[in-house]
């Protein structure tokens, strides 16, 4: 979608969804409605678009005993304001990242992204069958929300550079738009790190007060318009091999949920996070074919001394959250680097030496 | 689980079911009872757990408006018996593998597996938003029948082999349990293919009618027990970059549901695939080591003949498929080879190259 279109969908979004706004939800004969507030831009392509299925699926499926309304970014609570609102009681739920909630708990983060961490499937594999769902719970308890996690990027892309990256030297002072703990590594190889939500960026790109930025991938990328102020593209996006996403609903109102209910947001986060990945598989082969062929894109791969630097200084990292005050913390980390383990070395088994055997000099039919 | 414990947990569940396969389906005051018939023994590790939670979350869902109850492999249908059965309306729906029906056409096994081809986000990918759906409902629709991909093994294990594999030669001959498209593969190389359903690989093993055998991976293949009858397992599995299962209902049933119940089912599903595919990558490492360091079995990967040659005969399949005399097979033949294209390409940008990252040499904490 282009950025003119996509921002005029959006614009048309506000207005249905703010008119929403005013009423308070209701309960009659037995049926609710909640305000589901987002860190996104109304159906940004991506997270947005996945916030919209949930809602939709929730409501559905509960044959409107619990209808979900989705609130853009801004119209209930500012993006980087849903955890405090439904910490609070201001919406019943919200749909956003872990990975903004490090000034909540560093801890938190690992439930949605670690530089050189988990890929999309083994980060819902931790949740689902690992034990990461209890850790996820004893933390967001202390907040008073639950939560689930509800969509995955998979893995990301670098960013979008105005520069050419040669090497780690090029790292140093360059003000890059990168949150969580990539943010954190990208900092500790020289960068000057800076935080937006993502909404924000194109224009800090296009007035020259960042030199980089990373969001996602090519799909949401391009709607946001970020090839209009930057040329270079690089991957792979090391800061997030994947970056999930949450449903989280004010604790008080979970647990006033029929048991039935309860069953129907946890299956839907459950097959969000099914719908989103895949999502961006589809999307994002196009979308980069339109960056490169008709915006002329620079495709790059990052250089490799910036791998290995990035990867160290995700392992220092990782190193410090194993023995941070917080017990819960150290709890969560050493549960996440028992869980990585045994993923990294799974996937050399199976679906990494996969993917390599597919790259192997065999015939196969093109399209 | 060891195959012992195993079997006669699977024995108790038999006869719990069958108790159950006397009642026929009720519906009162609004209540249906739905019979879903496997082609697994009850309860086995990987699909046939994935089944019952499948169950279990539609009729919760459902309020028990619509209550699923399972039946293993042999209780009502045999296993590769369950598509007539519900094609023919002796039962409501399935629970199987699109792998098992090459007989009814080629074309309904890309839906499952294809050697070379998807990976299992990718196989969803195709299915929920490029596409895939559409042409599965027509493939099936002539069968009286509708599906919903529902769970995915991930990667595969190449198998299990009474001799070391050293190069290409030895699969000469070589009679190899291996079903699908697989085995087409194999067979193409010289292999002397066998067709077996699940719980009869370790007799025909053991009694030496076979001489190597691939199931699933770690979990579910100690579950059969198979490494108490050939020592040498073998990686990658490029017969089945992913394997997803498919639960699969009566056509003129479904058409009959309400729309409600129709979300609950599609909705089930999905999350289905999502908890079928994590639950293996927790599973497989524990049981692997179990298998290495208890039962004395050796790893190997695979020869880079044997995968190249595998490889090229997965390439001439897909070309008789993309010519095949069913016009609908060569739309599914040709769509799927456009799918593949992209997301291996995509991959090659992200979850490949992320993989390969992290192998790099950098330093992260070890559990």
């Amino acid at each position: 979608m282009k950025r003119r279109k996509f921002l005029k969908t959006a614009a048309a979004g506000s207005v249905a969804a703010a008119s929403g706004a005013l009423s308070a939800p209701a309960i009659s004969q037995g049926r609710m409605e909640w305000r589901m507030v987002t860190s996104w831009p109304p159906n940004l392509p991506g997270p947005g678009t996945s916030a919209t299925w949930l809602a939709e699926r929730i409501t559905r499926m509960s044959e409107g005993k619990l209808t979900v309304k989705v609130f853009g970014a801004g119209q209930l609570a500012p993006a980087t304001g849903v955890f405090d609102a439904v910490s609070q009681g201001a919406a019943e739920m919200y749909h956003s990242v872990p990975t903004y909630w490090r000034g909540k708990s560093a801890g938190i983060v690992l439930f949605g992204n670690m530089p050189f961490g988990l890929m999309a499937p083994e980060q819902h594999a931790w949740m689902l069958h690992g034990g990461g769902q209890a850790l996820y719970d004893e933390m967001y308890a202390r907040f008073n929300l639950k939560g689930f996690l509800c969509g995955n990027t998979g893995n990301q892309w670098m960013g979008w550079f105005k520069r050419e990256i040669k090497s780690l030297q090029d790292f140093k002072g360059l003000r890059f738009r990168t949150p969580g703990l990539g943010g954190e590594m990208y900092r500790r190889m020289g960068a000057s790190v800076v935080q937006l939500p993502g909404g924000e960026i194109f224009q800090a790109l296009q007035a020259g007060t960042i030199d980089a930025a990373e969001f996602i991938g090519p799909w949401s990328d391009a709607a946001l318009g970020f090839h209009q102020a930057a040329k270079f593209y690089y991957w792979p996006g090391v800061q997030e091999p994947s970056s999930a996403e949450e449903c989280v609903i004010n604790k008080a109102k979970w647990d006033g949920l029929s048991a039935e209910l309860k069953q129907v947001i946890e299956v839907a986060c459950n097959a969000t996070y099914a719908y989103s990945t895949t999502e961006y598989i589809v999307r994002n082969p196009p979308a980069l074919r339109t960056l490169v062929d008709k915006h002329g894109v620079q495709v790059r791969e990052a250089p490799r001394d910036v791998l290995v630097a990035a990867g160290n200084a995700a392992g220092e990292i990782m190193g410090e959250l194993l023995s941070d005050s917080d017990a819960l913390v150290k709890k969560i980390a050493t549960a996440y680097v028992a869980f990585r383990e045994n993923a990294v070395q799974s996937a050399r088994h199976t679906e990494l030496a996969m993917m390599q055997a597919r790259t192997l000099p065999y015939t196969f039919p093109k399209s």
